[in-house]
């Protein structure tokens, strides 16, 4: 026989939160939607289930991604903040301490009486969030960057810092917190001290900012929660060799994408909702092809359905997916299908319920599995996987993984 | 759809030593077993196959329980006694040297000639023990508890002990052993010394005891083996936040229960034999539900049938466990079945065989196993689980679980 080809291309699709229970008379939405590209990849490859993090354990969006690339959550997680940051387009520097903040409105007693400022829009947002970007506290530059809507990324970044801290951010409408250090060290003091001064300076100038006189609710505040620590991780590159690239939506996985090394490809029509051009995505995909070898791309519809235990946008949203998948089988690279967590919509939150796989392409084992869903792929070729076994697995498919010994 | 609720109870019943092998006409005793209840829950639930430990370790009760409560025995396993002493309603702290100690009658030499002084009763046995509880040796504290017949613990308590000492036990017909040090620190010197002055002082006081004149084999030694330390571990309650219980007639299992911080219902008829009460212990479950989120329920007998090789008698065990199960199943609350262990009859020792597992209750995926024995749930949608992922997977089915990041 012939010496099949070294390199291989490959596409992976993470369909936010797709795992589901069978609470729809019996069946999953997967195992009711019409889905006949899915299904003919599960009947021509290998299928299974996957604990993105462990059996039992509850994935986050951030943890699972990170683990589904290859990267031990318990070694590089250091909160969500670096990662919205850097989906935002921060380009973040070793040490920065990154939180999620909200433009809200407070009353004279700091008193929070609405959290999204009136769902302010992006476009005064970002004026606003110009007045507060370059401050200087003690040394510390302030980066702070709006994202849509009320949303912001809130970067400290200086010398000794810590995300041993906690947020001023109430989490419901009441007085805004100081912000304390969690461990008794000089660095968290410090930065909680200059996440306080940064409150209390914002809401001076927020509160005298022109664009705020016309608002009813105005944005006169600036919440901050999650901080989180930056630390500069190996590249898929670094680590494999092959270059990779993300079509997503939402921030947060451009920037967890970012923080592994895939460039981003933005994509007009590519929300991170149930309203997302999935064919847009798809050409995005195939055109990204020419260039990297590795496609991640993220759906997040189905996640949005879930939380909102919309069982028929659910599968609807799959059915999308479906046809986006009609296009990218075309283009002769493997295709993984899998979700970061299961949804199920009787629950609408994250469960630690596995997810299915599929891993679809040439000179694969295959399995006896007809149709792609929760209950069918558990007597597939894969069997279960963990999170963090998928990366490995790929970088063997696509011909970069090297013999361990000899 | 509607949101479901957040906490739901459970009641896992662990069948000690079920597991086993098909050599009874191609069948395990399991699969021989009419048992409806429980094959109507491996229909309706999850199904598959258990590593306590890890493929290929034979499993003790002892570490098999620590793992199937998610205590890792490699880091919590510190010798049986604490287990046995905990058991027998001993208030351990931090430091104990707890040994399993056995009355036994030796003769002039010091050479045991009945390993069990004669089947000494119960009561008999207590009197005695009352003679050697609460002596000193070198400031060291003697707690002496005698459990079932001729069964007691033995307790050092002081500063600087060691458990890494051999057993005075021989472990057979023979003369007494000295304990030695089995590492050359202060510690361990002082701790021999003082368990082989226990000995000699022990000897002295039950050779003259009025009990023992009658006594045709007296009781006028005590042999101690298995030294352990105890160590405390954070309680089940600090770790998840659930309520937990144990139901239970064996010491060790007791122990291990109290160890992870269970509250311990004692029930009568429960002996951890094969005559033991089902029904009576399936009623304690039940009203513990009232005061309980978890319930940890043990059986011993199929354990007790397998290692005296007697086939039928585990066939009918099983068989009055599936009527236990019957009145557990009008609970609701969820039900994990499985064994700490195989001890296949026809090897009548524990085996490395991984057990069989099932999960049933509301909103779970399910698979298409329809008989629970050792073949069938091989294929089921839990695939092969290792011990220490039982835990996670039952703390999120009863709602305590937290996301791993967000």
């Amino acid at each position: 026989m012939e010496k099949t080809s070294d390199k291989n291309k490959l596409i992976l699709i993470i369909c936010d939160g797709m795992g589901d229970l069978p609470t729809l008379r019996g069946k999953t939405p997967l195992a009711l939607a019409r889905k006949p590209n899915i299904d003919k990849m599960a009947r021509a490859g290998m299928n299974g289930l996957l604990h993105t993090i462990a059996p039992g354990v509850i994935p986050g969006s951030d943890t699972a991604h990170l683990a589904l690339f290859g990267y031990d959550p318990h070694e590089f997680y250091k909160g969500r903040g670096v990662f919205e940051a850097l989906g935002a387009g921060v380009k973040l520097q070793e040490g920065d301490v990154a939180l999620r903040a909200n433009f809200a409105t407070v009353d004279r007693t700091m008193h929070v009486i609405d959290r999204r400022a009136g769902r302010i829009d992006t476009k005064d947002a970002h004026a606003l969030g110009a007045s507060l970007d370059g401050m200087r506290i003690e040394g510390v530059e302030i980066i702070f960057k709006p994202t849509t809507e009320h949303r912001a990324s809130l970067i400290l970044r200086g010398k000794n810092l810590s995300y041993k801290i906690t947020d001023t951010d109430p989490h419901s409408l009441g007085k805004i917190k100081r912000s304390e250090p969690l461990e008794n060290t000089t660095e968290a003091h410090t930065t909680a001290f200059v996440l306080n001064e940064f409150t209390h300076r914002a809401r001076n100038i927020l509160s005298s900012h022109p664009l705020n006189r016309k608002r009813k609710l105005p944005a006169n505040v600036v919440l901050a929660r999650g901080a989180s620590v930056y630390e500069r991780a190996p590249s898929l590159y670094e680590k494999y060799g092959f270059r990779s690239a993300c079509v997503a939506g939402g921030a947060l996985y451009k920037g967890v994408a970012k923080f592994v090394g895939m460039d981003i490809i933005d994509v007009k029509g590519a929300t991170g909702t149930l309203e997302t051009d999935v064919m847009a995505k798809a050409g995005a995909a195939i055109r990204a092809l020419d260039d990297y070898d590795f496609i991640f791309l993220h759906v997040k519809g189905m996640d949005n359905a879930s939380h909102d235990g919309d069982a028929r946008a659910k599968i609807k949203m799959i059915e999308r997916v479906d046809k986006m998948i009609g296009a990218l089988l075309k283009t002769g690279a493997y295709i993984v299908l899998t979700a970061d967590h299961s949804t199920p919509i009787s629950k609408r939150e994250h469960t630690a319920d596995p997810t299915p796989i599929l891993i679809y392409g040439k000179n694969l084992r295959g399995d006896d599995v007809k149709k792609f869903d929760e209950i069918n792929v558990a007597r597939g070729a894969l069997g279960h996987l963990r999170g963090l076994e998928l990366m490995p697995i790929i970088v063997s498919l696509m011909g970069y993984a090297k013999v361990y010994g000899s």
